[in-house]
């Protein structure tokens, strides 16, 4: 793996921050900051990942998104195990730049360890549609992408109850 | 404020909670969810706030977005203060169970303290179009979609350094 300096600029005051041009990203005490990815061409929400500093400049530098994994403590280039790679067509950053968003087009368009397009496959009712947490949701997906044994073999699933 | 009953189902194996029906929602050791919300008819990320069981209850209830505010740390119904409301078109979950995703209309059109429709209102050139992080951000919205001190007045902002 190439060298990536990870450099960011500080963060001095909330204008700079807000209103300036300066990449200054928050992490949080863990060393992260969110990252929610959609899907360049129909705005789908793909996924939602975390990122240190080294998995942000090497998207930056890559043009390709890298998380950072929680469940493994490893950083993560999406797609590298999968071959279900994430281009990045345009990375934003939000107003106080603790999350970032990815625009990306995909790989064999799968997203999500389960086998589907998108993590979000299932929706809730809300109002009077809501019968109860208890088989309340429904799927918004027609079937899986990919067979995940397949993909992943063995691999630790990564849920955790 | 009417009571609402929060009751989720226990998650009880890792196929319930990513392949079932059952809404078992996991919240962090702070008792907090990531929830990201787009706009329903365009697709783009407009903010990602947090929910704690309480908010994603309300959420459910009413198809108004509620959060929990972690710099005020209280529940936030969006748009009490602003006019703002939110109105869920569809709420998602993903496959763990850990994050939400809105589908919203919003009354007004803004999203952004700062007063821009979208939090991501600044994107970040990445490959070889990147000059480095001091005044590589790149704006996204043509302008503000109101004046935050007219809307907010003096109340504190909610960036942090």
């Amino acid at each position: 793996m190439t060298s990536v300096p990870l450099v960011f600029s500080p963060r001095l005051s909330v204008s700079q921050v807000e209103e300036g041009r300066d990449l200054a990203p928050k992490f949080d005490d863990r060393g992260l900051l969110p990252a929610v990815t959609t899907d360049f061409a129909t705005g789908d929400l793909l996924m939602v990942g975390y990122m240190n500093a080294e998995a942000l400049q090497r998207t930056i530098a890559t043009s390709e998104a890298h998380y950072f994994s929680r469940s493994r403590q490893v950083l993560w280039h999406k797609g590298a195990a999968s071959g279900f790679v994430q281009k990045v067509r345009e990375l934003r950053i939000d107003d106080d730049q603790d999350c970032v968003w990815l625009r990306v087009e995909t790989a064999g368009g799968a997203n999500c360890h389960v086998g589907y397009r998108s993590c979000f496959y299932r929706g809730i009712p809300t109002g009077a549609d809501y019968p109860g947490a208890e088989g309340c949701l429904e799927w918004k997906e027609e079937g899986k992408v990919f067979d995940p044994a397949a993909v992943y073999g063995n691999s630790p699933n990564p849920t955790q109850l």
